[in-house]
């Protein structure tokens, strides 16, 4: 791209993006479990900790992958709000004392300091449940659904997200090499992020799409989680915890191994440049299969541009 | 039945329970994730939580209930495995100092006395994410696996399990009445019976049952799930530690509304054998369908005669 087409990209996707978070919020709100009659306090708890904001980056993938096999949107409206339970309960329970012990999270206290522990630990638990809820309604066909579960199962559990959180628990005051690390965080986050990228292109004609989209598409996705990563950890030592709506600098004071620590600073961000690169490659074979729209893939490449330049 | 009948029954289902828990605890034993190069710990505490036996009701269940509509060995296996996950999970997370703060489970340290609470909460999360990734995986017809997701999710989340829990905390200390605490068991305890039963039907040929036979099944498995409660309620404040394997006399320490301290230790009684009447009933319209084969709920009645009989 010329600097010029970039700069009208840029303008197009936060147009995308805004409209998209947007129609997510209103989708999240009208499906997530309603006080009333039931629990109140947990169901409190639950709109809390995911009707709270967030940069939205997995509905926002899936979404755009969603473009790619033309997935319906209400499907799609499903597993990103599946992702984003499964993404925020983590967070409930990673920022609890027993873990990271953080007190606050997008700008407000954290789930456990404003309910209390075992209120906490029920909402994570019940919004894991309620996520295979939503993906697997009579409303979603039995294939999309069965296959929408099996993705999600596989990079919330022992082989994704909950393993590289014990890989990192583990790794505390350890000096894990650059592999170790890179191992850790593909389960960790980089499962829930390749999770997202499928899931979208699931919600729709997956079967019709080749296996060199198929292989493009992961390939994108494993790009983006180190990526992804590796600017978090940028930003955790060089934005303030106003900025970032969550405490900064806690990685380097709880002596817990990053990209900066690794490579220092600038060889950081030199790897983050690379991996942006290898992402927005792999998605020219997506596109290479003619079963994908003319520029199909165009959001998710503006993902990749937003991910690595963003600021928090 | 006669009294010899019934001595008969109980000797066939003596040995068929055997052979269902023997073989359940060989397939979960099989199908669970191993160490080797995942993350050891998490996987060890995932399958302490899971592997150290118990009594086995849902899997028991959920075979039993496989019989009336034909269902697959193999995919009974899953549904099983998966259920019995998920209650080893709450477990896992209920036993924990922000929730009941137990440390003796089946006889042995609770899993966070054992693993610490860090890697407790996450085995419970990973076990959660696993049961579904059992029940969707391809060797499960697509329109039997997203069934039993939404069956088990349902079952599992904030209108079942996880609300239920929640009511559960906020009425220590209160003085609920017959009605709130069966609602509050019917979510807590009693949704995860419910689905075990039609799980069990649902890995067969669900779609064949009348609603005669659905409704006699979902009766049967309402009835049992109080049923297991009260007598959990009158074993709790009869038999001692070691008959339970797990803490007596908690619940009146903890001043936890009981089926015991609300209708008083005949009352109880008296109301289990109502409730196994009723289970055995509600069978009756399950054998009535002509696609449910001879006799084919004999062992969801055994288990009922079990449950209400049954001393820890």
């Amino acid at each position: 791209m010329t600097a010029r087409e970039e700069q009208e990209s840029a303008i197009g996707f936060e147009a995308w993006s805004h409209e998209r978070a947007r129609h997510f919020e209103w989708a999240a709100e009208s499906m997530m479990p309603r006080p009333g009659a039931g629990p109140k306090r947990l169901i409190g708890a639950m709109r809390y900790a995911v009707l709270g904001g967030g940069k939205r980056i997995r509905p926002l993938l899936c979404y755009a992958a969603g473009v790619i096999s033309g997935a319906d949107e209400a499907v799609l409206d499903r597993a990103a709000l599946a992702l984003e339970m499964i993404h925020s309960y983590s967070l409930v329970h990673d920022d609890m004392p027993s873990m990271d012990n953080d007190t606050l999270r997008r700008g407000r206290p954290t789930c456990h300091v404003q309910y209390g522990e075992a209120l906490a630990m029920l909402a994570g638990d019940a919004l894991q449940a309620e996520a295979f809820t939503v993906i697997s309604a009579p409303q979603v066909p039995a294939e999309t659904a069965a296959r929408l579960t099996q993705t999600l199962a596989r990079a919330a559990g022992v082989w994704g997200m909950c393993g590289g959180q014990a890989l990192d628990l583990a790794m505390v005051g350890e000096h894990p090499g650059e592999a170790e690390l890179l191992r850790m965080q593909a389960m960790k986050t980089g499962a829930m992020i390749l999770a997202s990228v499928l899931m979208g292109a699931q919600a729709g004609c997956w079967e019709k799409l080749g296996d060199g989209a198929k292989a493009g598409l992961v390939q994108y996705a494993q790009s983006l989680g180190v990526a992804f990563q590796v600017v978090d950890d940028i930003l955790d030592c060089t934005q303030d915890t106003k900025t970032l709506g969550k405490t900064a600098g806690k990685d380097e004071k709880d002596d817990k191994p990053t990209w900066v620590s690794l490579l220092g600073l600038e060889g950081a961000r030199e790897r983050a440049e690379n991996l942006e690169r290898e992402a927005l490659q792999a998605l020219q074979l997506v596109e290479a299969d003619r079963e994908v729209p003319e520029a199909g893939a165009q959001r998710l490449r503006e993902i990749a541009l937003y991910v690595v330049r963003r600021t928090h």
